[in-house]
């Protein structure tokens, strides 16, 4: 009997890097094995998805970290190499993989990854789909090395979870994006905003955002949105962004009072 | 000579309620007045901005804490009652005071506040402006008692800051308002999304939001943003705002790629 799990990680990017730190952390993670009462070292190898060098040829499970649309591309390549192939995107439905691997499945994990910066795994969330159960438990199992935040999603939940974190990732990014830009005009720096954005997140931990909504348009603040509309004119793209997101904001207030 | 600077607070709301908690706080705060190497203490009253009851006859600085139309209305009421007369908006202008006060500024703190939530209070940013030198020394040394991050901004400067935080924070909160609704169709909490939204703000100490941004847009990914774009269908207003800020992240990455 085999002790150890072989886990290979194909990619270059920040998503395939990181997990590869979570999974070849020091502390060397145990899989505990119930039914056998023994215990697996997870052994992990990354390998880039152009050159597939040092691919072993038998990992027990593939994890696919590329670009969506080289998915099947790096499948193909893999054929045959592993038990179970995994892919790690939000978007792309898990039978992708049908062809590849008797067992197939996603391991997507919803956190904005960028390659040089420490980030804490252990409460990351992992959301994951399996061809069988005993794929599903096996991602579990591997997911559960990383975090302790580990959930089963079809395709159809897991889209739903990439669109939000768009909305609530990317577009705030973005916003802040914005400011800066705005402050810049008077020689400020963005960083005077950071106290505000953490408590803006952290008021999420107890109120829901309908709730903790506050600002002009909630308010139904004509005076100062006409304002703001105003200071906005030499930039057609951010006012249409501020009237697109209040007359929102408006809608949305209106819609949970009825 | 008077041992304490009397400073009342007139407003009911949640910049009021939160001052006043700032400012009253058990620790006593003691202002240190160098000329006269004395001390002084803060003696803060909280006033209803209706029933003006308990006004003293003479505060050192009243600070006026109610909606942005009231404000005149209210330091009319208050006229000669106080050597500087403050209001504590993002939007306007200081002159408003000019009448009723021998003394006028602004004291604004960059915050978002709810009644009921506790805050930390040292670090938020207060934005001064005064009608004079001493009027800003005397508002500096107060915003001084509750925080150590204070600066003078001008008019100008404080309404670049107030639409800064309606795109920063309101808009956001609103953006994961949407992805609320959207997991909610998958009967999915928002919290999943909480550690991302940590982390997109923590990026944001060591990185610019410009160089921060990730998501499909910012890589150019048709393919994910057609499947978003068809999801939100069902939505219209969602969708022109998927559309919008997609648009306005492509722009803004290649006029700072130029």
């Amino acid at each position: 009997m085999k002790n150890n799990l072989a886990v290979t990680i194909i990619g270059s990017g920040n998503v395939a890097t990181h997990l590869y730190k979570a999974l070849a952390s020091d502390k060397k993670p145990i899989l505990k094995i119930e039914e056998a009462s023994t215990e697996k070292r997870v052994e992990v190898t990354l390998v880039n998805s152009r050159t597939l060098e040092n691919l072993p040829d038998h990992s027990d499970i593939i994890l696919i970290s590329v670009k969506d649309d080289a998915i099947a591309e790096v499948a193909e390549k893999v054929k045959g190499k592993a038990s179970i192939i995994a892919h790690t995107s939000g978007s792309v439905r898990m039978e992708v993989l049908g062809n590849y691997a008797e067992h197939f499945g996603v391991f997507y994990p919803l956190q904005t990854f960028s390659k040089d910066k420490q980030l804490e795994y252990h409460n990351i969330p992992f959301f994951i789909e399996g061809d069988s159960q005993a794929t599903v438990k096996a991602l579990r199992d591997l997911a559960n090395e990383i975090s302790t935040e580990v959930f089963e999603a079809d395709s159809n939940k897991r889209k739903k979870l990439h669109i939000a974190a768009v909305f609530a990732c990317n577009f705030s990014n973005h916003l802040v994006a914005i400011a800066d830009e705005l402050l810049k005009e008077e020689d400020m720096d963005y960083r005077v905003l950071m106290p505000l954005l953490k408590e803006t997140v952290k008021k999420l931990e107890s109120l829901r955002p309908i709730d903790a909504q506050t600002g002009p348009a909630v308010r139904k603040d004509k005076t100062v949105m006409a304002a703001h509309e105003e200071m906005l004119n030499s930039e057609p793209h951010w006012k249409a962004i501020y009237t697109l997101l209040s007359s929102s904001i408006q809608d949305m207030a209106e819609k949970s009072h009825k």
